[in-house]
């Protein structure tokens, strides 16, 4: 789980962003006495994710409110299963609702689609990732979803990993040019992977050194083939490759059975559709 | 457009998200003096939005980029179509590249999902609206996306408008009840919406003084109902009547076709993918 | 009441603003275990608003601090009467006695003038609301000692009201074309108010399908007219008019008499005096 | 002037207050290119504080208004008076006005009320001071103001300097004793001030080697008497005597008068009215 | 001891610095149930400072971690004392380790070399204060900690102090034109230090009233004579001298048996050296 | 360099905590428009980090303060050296000294302690690292001066490497079980490095599939076996070996020479002391 002095920024900016000055329509409705029960319920199937983090929106605006959570993160769920139950405050429940909702809806669906893409590749040796494709605020929430649905996170952000492009490239001259001078000023636990469009380019990135290999808009067969030069090349068993650019739910499967090593979907975080579950105040 | 004020503070969270320490790959590969030219280029079609918080992103990372839309936000645009383009320095574009585009095809997705709806529903009565279900800190931008692709917005939170549920209703004992404690304390430029399931409680919402009745998922013959029925009574005419409850965009049309003047879509900002939109850098 | 986290912030900023560093005159005189009791007596008389955040205050700097209210927020007070009551670590009390207590008055104070203004126009048809002329950083704070005062609330700022003024007009080019031009892009749940200086204008708002009409700086014998005006007009009976232009606590039950629904007062929120209430540490 | 790193976070706290999403009013109204100019006019009499400030805020909203102030802080207006003139873009203008405003009434209305317990005490030794009794999160602006009125600051809070009062002496057991505790642990650069209520505590005080002694709540008998005291004793002349407790515009004369070197007022910070200041868009 | 509402900033701060998304060492290790106990050991001989906030930091990831402290904050330790001991989950206290020690070392550092220069100075007549030369937003931390160590705080920062220094003097004329200039605005709280580089600077400086002289890098034998001069003057007695200018722990009794009253190291907050402090998890 | 929309905040932060309120020295001294030059010179020697920086303090309280660097980040410097200099309003550059000097010293001290265990190393195959060892708030410049210094970053945050240490260790049962417990869910971008503390550990740590082994508090002779032995296993002659545990500039070079990788000092960034560079105001 993510720490809370993280994620509490994220849920009090979501709580205040929903009642920017009050809730006008729980005022005169509710005495602070006025206690209710509420559930979460699936109403499709999915893998769950974000429990602990919708009951801690309620406790964030009452510490009052208590809860317990009837899935992990990570289990799936069945239309109709009960994932999670509280008792607070009716207008407590009612003014955290729609933000916790959103939230744990919006993770589900990451770690729903993650997990259909895992299975898909089912039987092959490849692991699904993220990418760098997220929606602004939540990455830390969003790739958390990821590994929740059982998927890997490739790097967080520009500072823990380097990927030469070909702009990088460019600039440097060559593969090995552009690998040599980064490597110069890099710590020792930093990787080094090269976006690669071709065979060619592919040997020039292991001549270089690359810790990973991304091959990048390449057909099936293409990959294939990349995998057998990287395979057969000395030393070359132990790097990964990472298949990347537009690949689906629908093309997973080839693309993995293509030998790759890893494949990186920015799908799962910038396109995955909200999980269907609601709440029901009871 | 949104003011910078309240934008800023969402692209500098998402840069520094992005770059929590420095942009490892750039770092010794891009001379200060090294510039480059950009360009946007559409890969599907869609709705623009998000072109000037696009540029904006890469000012805030070094006041020397400077750049222009090629379509205003709110504007179609096709495959191969380019939309903005950018100069500054290649470190800037690059360590700007993810976050700005991140945005951008974000909200061009909710625009162009929004249009399509928009289009289904064209003929009819039926304006198209967005909800509560936003993504957390993001709503300001995901209701000026739902704009730019024709929508309105519903209110923007808790703070600005009154809907009454059940839960509220149950509170209070009845409609008419609910609705007059509301009333007392709320200022004459709060609107009072009302959640209806039958045709009973549309007949309660109107003697209560709703002034708008929403018909929560409701099939489309007992919103046509709804419908005539508030449409006969004196006074009826003029209070919108919204239907909601999984609206997608194949069933638009259909419920659009009862007479209901607004369709509510949570979709819109919970589950629209992200148009494809790449950024070249020459 | 306002949510904690919409307070807090608030709180914190002004126990930061009076404690940068550390409490000087504390530091050295009082042990940790040395407590006492202490409570808040009004020394005039008034409206009470802000006891649960003025107890909260307390709570935010030593989780130990405990209290309780004797008045509800909106309850009138007479001098000597006790408001509350609490028990702390002596250094937690006397550090937080100049933040809780600067609120506590400045909120009592504006409930109070409101109170006064709400009791002046006694028997009439007008409400009492407040206007954004607030101080920055307080407006919700403010707003809700206008409630307990037994006022109702103005929009909450420029995104959740629309009110056309002259500069808008002139724009427009009418009070017809502006009226229209703005609806196109509103939302169902947002009302619009037009501002009239004359009789020619109140005609012109309300042919223009006004929500709300604004009566501004004109002469009670004119806002006689222009209430003759429109509850003569059908469908304007239900046409809410405010009064606004610098009315005060003796000019109010004038305005008020002429029939208007709403008597707006900005001073209510920019020049009410403080309440005169102290607290005793004992 | 207050640094602009200081008051940017007031200011634009002040603007996401006013602008939580958009400015509805203005969105459809005003094309980017429509541009106005607006002046500052005084409807009242007063001192002006809050120039520059009041220019800020429209630039932090857009760098292209652009505007100067006609008089300076602290500078005298009569009714009529032009004060400050700027020009920009009308959505901008309109956007900030209400927030610009707000602050700038603020701010001369404290400066006024200033001006004039200062011009009441002319002729006499008193200097006027403001107090901790400031409005949460403005205390840097409001004591601003007092200056430009004529007043001097108190301390600004607890961190820079030491007030001993009838809690601290409690503790410590006598005057003589939390004097010597305090200054044990304090820097070189701190004031001790104790609060006395009788000629006996003026005594200790004194013995206590206070930097300044406070006469809280005495009559003008008694601080005459207190005043003497302290000039016949070897040292005391040197020694600041600050009357304190519910000093208005109409007793601050008879006050001054005692021979008492400073007058605190809380009412300069926690009850001036808003000056009558109002912006024209022409 | 600092309050929570000031330094929990710092420490939140920190965290998020160590754990921008999660602790992946952790992540997969340790049950929420996995339970240990650590303390805290010395591995060198110093003042402790910072026991308090060290605990707190680790109530800040998980309110379930409890522990108390073995030393007072300002006490010293011997190689091997156990400072502090405290219980929680696994990953909690591994999470927190190296920020709360940190900062722990870092105070302690500070308040060891601070009690060296206090001791070095005994017998003597002479102060040890800090100076501004602090490390960016940690300055409240730093000063506590010196005090800790039985030094005294110069003043806090540019806004509880005037020091007059050569730019000043030269904008305004001379040593008397600056201190008349600036105690015209000046409450009647603040002191007013003067920076002086002779003997003729001091006579002036004592002829302008200066609260506290400060002799900036002269010789013993100059302060010597200032010393003299100083105390001949009549009033100067109670005028404090400080001594000022790269002293370190080897020069500090030279200067302190000059008789100054007052020696400022910056040494004391930019350049101690951590404390030799480790925590061991059992 | 590191960006803008990262440092920015700390600077700020810093500005803000030496004047909370305003500079009460300069307030009545400088008229906006007195003007003055400065530059920074070396009183000592050292290696150059925090020009761009430095400048940009007086950026961000006055845009018309400009200036230059005469040294880049990285440079070695000599007593008497001009550094940098630049040009503005004199209050602006008053203000503005003490925050940036703070910063500009404790960079270039941390830099140039870092260069002369570069130095001390020289000639061995050894590299020089820092640790998470830093100071709150301050973790990416502080990283930034190592570079700068000539070392290389380890780590940035227990967010993008792992270290698996004796607890984690003992939790999992063994050094293989930590590491493929751990492995399982990390990203293909996150290197495992393991502490040893013995030549059984070492091998373990080989056997585990270390990517980096941390040889902590060995001695030198431990150290060489433990390179020999890493060294002649297969696939060894790759795996960095990491020494560390209280290295100082003194001990560097003998623990360099056993041939280890890496040392990393955890000094660097808790124990340099401030370079010695001093601003002149002319």
């Amino acid at each position: 789980m993510l720490p809370w002095f993280q994620t509490d920024e994220i849920l009090l900016r979501a709580l205040r962003e929903d009642v920017s000055y009050l809730d006008l329509s729980c005022e005169s409705l509710f005495a602070p006495e006025h206690r209710s029960t509420a559930y979460l319920v699936a109403k499709g199937a999915g893998v769950f994710c974000g429990g602990e983090i919708f009951l801690r929106v309620f406790t964030l605006i009452d510490l009052g409110c208590t809860g317990r959570v009837l899935k992990q993160d990570g289990e799936a769920f069945a239309p109709g299963d009960r994932l999670a139950e509280l008792e607070g405050a009716t207008a407590a429940l009612l003014q955290g609702e729609r933000t916790a909702l959103n939230l744990l809806q919006h993770l589900s669906g990451i770690a729903s689609m993650t997990a259909r893409v895992v299975r898909a590749v089912e039987g092959t040796n490849a692991r699904v990732t993220d990418t760098r494709k997220t929606l602004p605020g939540l990455r830390a929430l969003q790739k958390y979803a990821v590994r929740c649905g059982g998927g890997q996170n490739h790097r967080f952000n520009l500072s823990d990993g380097v990927m030469l492009k070909d702009n990088h490239i460019d600039a440097a001259g060559s593969i090995a040019a552009a690998a040599q001078m980064v490597r110069r000023k890099l710590g020792h636990m930093v990787k080094v992977e090269i976006e690669t469009r071709s065979l060619e380019e592919v040997r020039q990135a292991l001549a270089a050194g690359a810790d990973v290999i991304m091959l990048d808009n390449m057909t099936p067969d293409e990959m294939r083939r990349a995998v057998q030069l990287v395979r057969q090349t000395p030393g070359g068993e132990k790097i990964p490759l990472e298949a990347s650019g537009d690949i689906t739910e629908q093309t997973a499967r080839a693309v993995a059975e293509t030998g790759v090593d890893i494949l990186s979907l920015g799908a799962l975080t910038h396109s995955a559709a909200a999980a269907n579950i609601s709440m029901r105040i009871g």
